[in-house]
C-alpha cells in the first residue's frame, strides 16, 4: 500500500487533476434552453438586477457561493509558499464547503505586494459571491485585511484560521472546563503562540467569560507583558501586567494550556506544574505541543485535545466554517458578527452533550468514546446534526442582531 | 404559455437560483478521503507546486478552468449596468463553456473606477485559472485592458466580444464570399459600427486578405476617414483616405455590409445600391440593421447573416469561444495568438462545407438548409464536430507557433 504522501498525490492527480468541477443546475440541451440561459433570455434577469440589486439572489447563484481566498502567505504549517501553491488547500476547503453544507465555493489565489493591494482586489470581486472565506494569510496582516474587508464589503467576510479555530476551540474548552469542574471566569490560561489563531482563540474565550488578567500569552520571546515595547496592537491586547517571563513561570498552577505554536514545546515537567484537573489543547499540526501519550502518562486528571483526527477531542475547523456560512447565506447576513460566532460556539458545545446517532457511531468504529466526557468534548465532523444545529443557531443570531436581510427562517429549515 | 420574458426569469429562479453549481470529482465520504483531500494530505501537492509551479496543472483543476470576467460596462446591447447586473450573462457564458467544451468556468464581476484598477485586479487573480475570458467590457477601454492583461498574465486572455465575434464573422464571410464568387482581396467592405467587435472583425478580415483601402468603417459621425481628428487609436487603424462621408456614399458598389451597430440603419434603397451578389451580415441583436425578409425581397442575389437563431447563417460566438479555449487549455498555451485565431476561422469555415451528421439534422428540424450554400455558410451550435475540429486546429496552431507548453496531442485527442 502506498504511503500517505503518494496516496495524497494520487488522489489529487487521478483520474482528473484537482477535486472540483462546475456543473449545470439547469437544462442546456436544446436551442430553447440556450435562448433562456443566454442570449436573448438572459437580458431579463440582467434588467431585473440592474433595477434591484437584491434580485441577484433570486436569479443567480450568488446566494449559495463563497469565495475561498488566499495569498498563500501562511499555508497550513508550511509558511509563505506563494498563492499558486495554496491552490490545493483552497480547493480542499471548497470541497469541504460543498460536502458538509452544499455551498458552491470557488477558490481564488491572489498575487499582491501589499496588504492594501490584496484588500483592493478582494473588495473589487466580493459582490460576485455570497460570502468571502479568507484563508492561510499570515499575521499580523490578516487582522488589518479582515477588518478592512468587513468594513468595505456588503457580504460576510470571515478569516477561518482565526475565527473557525476560535469557535471550535472555545466550544471544546467550555465543555472541558465544565467536566473538570472549573469556572471559565476563574481559570488561568497559558496560550503558547501569538499568531492569528492564538489571538482569535483567546479573544473568543474572553467573550465566553475568561478574564484578561488570567491569560498569559507567549510568543517566541516569552510572556507577552505590559513592559514589552515590541508588541503589535493585536498582541498588545493580551499584554499581562506581570513579572512572569517564561513558560515555566506561568505554567505553574495554570488550569489551561492552549498550544497554537509548534511541536514539543510543552514538557512533561511543565505538565506536572499545572493545577489539578488541567486542560491541554495542543493544536500544532501534525505534531502537537506535547504528545498525548506522554501527557496522559504524567497526569491522569487531564483532558486533552489536539488538531489530529487520530486522537480524541480533535479541534477541527470543519466543525464550524461550512455551517456558519450556511446560516449566514440563508438569511443573507451582511456580516458574521460576534453574536453569530458565539451562537456557533454554544451550538457546537451543546451538541457534544447529546447522544450521537447510529450513523455517527458507524462512521467512527475505532473511536472509544462518543459520549460526553473527557474523551469527547467536541462533536465529530461526520455528525449530520452539525449542519442544522449550527446553521440554525447562526441564522437566528443574525436575525436577532439585525444583520440579516431575511428575517424569518422556514419552519422546516434544514429539518 | 408564458412569454419569453417570464420563461427566462423562471428558468433563472427555479428550482434553485442561477444556472451553475460546484461538484466534487473526488470521493469525500470517509475520514480517510478527507485526510487526502484536506489536512494532512493536501500538504503534499502544496509542496510539489511550491517547488514546481507547473504541477498546479497536475494536482489542481487549474488546467480545466476559465474565469469569465466582466465589469458590466457593456452588457449585451443593454449598456453600462454595472458589474452585479452582468452576473446572469457571465453565469450563462460559464454554462456554455461547460456544456459545449466541458470547461469549468467561474464568473467574476469586478467593481472598479479605472481601467488600470480593473487590470490590476484581474492580473492579481489570473494564476488561479487556466485562462481568462473577458466579456461585456466597453470600448475603447477593452482594447487597453486586453492588451495589458495579455502582457502581464501567464495564461491566455481573450476578449470574446472582440475575437469570438471576429473569428465567427470571418469564417462565415469567407464562405459567403466564396459562394458569391468574390475574392476577399478585391471585395469592398462597409462596416457600420466602430466599437470593439467592429474593429476586431475588420482586423480579422484584413488578416484573412481584405485590403485596408477597401474598408469603409462608419461610427455615429459617418465614415471614418483620414482627415477626422476625433479618432481614438483603434478607429484610426481604419481611417480611409477618401472623400466619401456617409453610408449612402460608401454603400454604392460595396460587396459587403457588416453591421455591428443598431436596428434598421440599412434601408432597402441602400441595399439596392450594393454590387452584384452582395453579402450582408446584420449582427445587431435582437433587431438587425435590416430585416432579412426586407433585404431578400429587394435582392435575390444576396447572402445574409444575422445574430439571431431564427434566421439562417447565425453569427454566434458560441461557435468559437468554448473550443478555442479547449484547444488552448489542452496544450497549456500561454496566449491565444493570431495563428490560433486564424486556425479557428479556417476550421469553422471548412466545417460548413461538410455534410452534417444525422444528430445535427435532428437538432434543427425547422431549418430548411443544412448544406453549404447561401443559407448555410456557418455550422450550427449543436454540431458535435465543432469541439474536435476547432480545438484540434487551435491546439496545433499553438504548438506550431511556439506558445504551447504541451507539444504533442494524444493520438485520439477529442476523438
Amino acid at each position: 500500500m502506498a504511503d500517505l504522501r503518494q496516496q495524497a498525490l494520487d488522489y489529487h492527480e487521478f483520474p482528473v487533476p484537482g477535486k472540483m468541477a462546475v456543473c449545470l443546475t439547469k437544462p442546456a440541451a436544446t436551442s430553447m434552453d440556450l435562448a433562456l440561459a443566454y442570449s436573448p433570455g438572459v437580458a431579463e434577469p440582467v434588467r431585473e438586477i440592474a433595477s434591484n440589486p437584491n434580485d441577484a439572489y433570486r436569479y443567480t447563484n450568488k446566494g449559495n457561493t463563497v469565495a475561498v481566498i488566499s495569498n498563500g502567505t501562511a499555508i497550513l504549517g508550511l509558511g509563505n509558499l506563494g498563492p499558486l501553491a495554496s491552490k490545493p488547500v483552497m480547493e480542499g476547503k471548497a470541497l469541504l464547503f460543498k460536502h458538509f453544507a452544499n455551498i458552491d465555493a470557488t477558490d481564488i489565489e491572489v498575487k499582491h505586494r501589499t496588504a492594501e493591494e490584496f484588500i483592493n482586489v478582494v473588495e473589487a470581486i466580493a459582490d460576485t459571491f455570497g460570502g468571502i472565506n479568507l484563508e492561510d494569510i499570515k499575521a499580523p496582516e490578516c487582522f488589518e485585511i479582515e477588518r478592512e474587508l468587513i468594513e468595505r464589503c456588503s457580504v460576510p467576510v470571515f478569516h477561518d484560521d482565526q475565527h473557525g479555530t476560535a469557535i471550535v476551540t472555545a466550544a471544546g474548552m467550555l465543555n472541558a472546563l465544565e467536566i473538570q469542574g472549573k469556572k471559565i471566569e476563574e481559570a488561568v490560561f497559558v496560550c503558547m503562540g501569538a499568531g492569528a489563531a492564538a489571538i482569535a482563540c483567546m479573544s473568543m474565550l474572553v467573550k465566553c467569560g475568561a478574564q484578561r488578567e488570567n491569560v498569559y500569552m507567549l510568543d517566541r520571546k516569552g510572556v507577552i507583558h505590559t513592559r514589552r515595547d515590541d508588541l503589535n496592537e493585536y498582541k498588545a491586547l493580551f499584554a499581562n501586567n506581570t513579572d512572569k517571563r517564561t513558560l515555566q513561570d506561568v505554567i505553574r498552577g495554570a488550569d489551561v494550556f492552549l498550544g497554537l505554536s509548534g511541536p514539543d514545546v510543552l514538557s512533561a515537567e511543565d505538565v506536572l506544574l499545572m493545577a489539578d484537573n488541567p486542560v491541554i489543547f495542543a493544536c500544532s499540526n501534525p505534531d502537537p505541543e506535547i504528545k498525548p501519550e506522554l501527557a496522559h502518562d504524567i497526569r491522569k486528571d487531564l483532558i486533552m485535545g489536539t488538531g489530529r483526527s487520530d486522537y480524541p477531542n480533535q479541534v477541527n475547523n470543519v466543525l464550524c466554517f461550512p455551517f456558519i456560512f450556511r446560516g449566514a447565506l440563508d438569511v443573507r447576513a451582511s456580516r458574521i458578527n460576534d453574536e453569530m460566532k458565539l451562537a456557533a460556539v454554544y451550538a457546537i458545545a451543546a451538541l457534544a452533550k447529546e447522544p450521537v446517532p447510529e450513523s455517527v457511531l458507524k462512521a467512527y468504529p475505532k473511536v472509544s468514546s462518543l459520549s460526553f466526557g473527557p474523551e469527547y468534548v467536541l462533536p465529530k465532523p461526520m455528525d449530520p446534526r452539525l449542519l442544522p444545529r449550527i446553521a440554525t443557531a447562526v441564522a437566528q443570531a443574525a436575525i436577532e442582531s439585525g444583520v440579516a436581510a431575511v428575517t424569518t427562517l422556514p419552519e422546516n429549515y434544514l429539518g
